[in-house]
């Protein structure tokens, strides 16, 4: 499981970072998913491997502009490059009204079907070899958080169980080990029921805007990385107004200690933290703060950068590739 | 007065060229006015010197995303670093609907106004030492040019009227010589009554997506520079369908030729246009088919490219700055 991160700056672009879009591609390198989708994130695709045909499901965390404007043209994208594939997008309430009005207002036509799910009645989104769940955080609009497990990790057929129940070996044994439920005498085998898995399912959670990290303890129970905002180090905070509705480094690296995450990836930084310390704030000063608080890997995300999530639960950075 | 072309593809960005938009600066460097606002523009703006603090208007030529959908991200990042001037924008009929519904669905609050004017029923829009028309064209859906003259080319003070008028002496000619028009006696001085100027007023006339180049015929007699999309060439264009609602660089070459224009600036290419001959149709094909029916200075817009007008009437390529 790869993340590749298309946008890392909180609110408005700078010219090392993008507003926010996380790619989270499977292991068979196919299929990938979008994770909000701030203005330019098509822009940004295009400097990776990936490709708005294989592009299988956006989630959007919240309504505000800095995590959803991209999202009419790279859908206008998508079609201009003669996608015919349905996409499913699971957000809040208000997207889907602002997306087909976009396209309506501008006489935007896509020659694919766009599914929308309301995150907020969302139980399972289930697609290639994952199961996604949404987690409601706390932030000034409604903004939700996404956990991403796989589906079938390591799966092999339970042949004593198939063939207590009298499923002939063929195409049907075959479909059930590919994660497809099947028809068989009239009633729905389901896969899963057929499967053994060889260890616990990868999970990735992926926080929206959010200034209680807490509420993701639940998911991140079985989780080996947290993604989430750090938006501004405790000092910054401190002298800010203090609604903003954001989460320090120091805030949410107390929490992926006291939950036991193996691997925390920081992002969504204010504009105000530089690359180089001569120039102000600097974005090691999250780093440090978050090091102070936080014991298992700690990684500060770039545009472009790719982490990939081993079997062994281990996050890596890697190549991005292209 | 400068151009600086912030995108120049057609209908999709590329690694190479954004979508749509054009920044005119004025002589003094000050405020610019923003024609089109495809998605990235401010992205492609912190790439220049300009800054949202002085842009001034936005001119939307039409509905189609490669030319809007910037501008609520635009206007959000405006908002975020301060800005409180109104700002103008002049667009057709959807723009402002639409801009306003993304603002309220997506709870973006500007601190500043947005003074929309239905570019359907503009008579001529003032600002700075700018005088803004529109010309309808031909295009899938309804689409406007634009044409940019000096206010006040080489303004200086009608002394003998003034005299003759009683107009003392004063902070009232300092006003009128600047442009304002004041108050005297009861009634409004208009600045242009008094104001005698060196040489015709530079002209610059900005079309937007358009079939029919000849439809700028007027708008052209004065004009120095045409800058005009070209999206295909000939060749291209007749194996496609008829319908496309674009201009050939012949076609457009054609006009400026029999129009006497002094320079001519193509954009808004086909992404299948590349710089690499080996790799396809190629732009400099664009190149070669409009120098075949125009015997003006011709360019090609590049992303990032300033061309500065002389009062001269001579366009010229210059250093694009930062």
């Amino acid at each position: 499981m790869d993340l590749i991160f298309l946008g890392t700056s909180s609110g408005a672009p700078t010219r090392a970072r993008n507003v926010t879009g996380l790619a989270l591609q499977e292991e068979t390198g196919k299929g990938w998913h979008l994770v909000d989708c701030g203005e330019a994130t098509q822009h940004q695709v295009l400097r990776t491997p990936l490709s708005l045909h294989e592009l299988r499901a956006i989630f959007v965390t919240h309504v505000h502009g800095d995590h959803c404007y991209g999202l009419p043209g790279l859908l206008a994208s998508a079609g201009m490059q003669g996608r015919q594939e349905p996409l499913e997008i699971v957000a809040p309430d208000g997207i889907e009204e602002w997306v087909r009005t976009t396209l309506r207002l501008t006489r935007t036509w896509l020659a694919f079907e766009l599914n929308f799910h309301a995150v907020e009645s969302l139980d399972e989104w289930r697609g290639g070899n994952l199961r996604v769940a949404a987690v409601a955080l706390s932030h000034r609009v409604p903004s939700y958080g996404y956990s991403f497990a796989e589906a079938r990790p390591d799966p092999r057929l339970d042949i004593d169980r198939l063939d207590r129940h009298g499923i002939p070996r063929g195409p049907l044994w075959g479909q059930l080990a590919r994660g497809i439920d099947v028809q068989h005498e009239g009633r729905t085998l389901h896969s899963d029921d057929y499967l053994i898995f060889g260890r616990p399912p990868r999970r990735v959670v992926v926080g929206g805007d959010n200034d209680r990290p807490e509420l993701l303890a639940e998911a991140c129970r079985s989780a080996q990385v947290l993604v989430h905002e750090a938006t501004y180090t405790q000092a910054v905070a401190n002298d800010a107004r203090a609604d903003f509705g954001h989460s320090t480094a120091a805030a949410v690296a107390a929490f992926a200690q006291a939950a036991g995450l193996a691997n925390l990836v920081l992002t969504h930084f204010s504009a105000r933290y530089q690359a180089d310390p001569k120039r102000g704030p600097c974005i090691e000063d999250i780093r440090a703060e978050a090091a102070a608080a936080y014991r298992g890997r700690l990684f500060l995300a770039e545009d472009f950068a790719r982490f990939r999530l081993g079997r062994d639960g281990e996050l890596q950075r890697v190549e991005c590739g292209r």
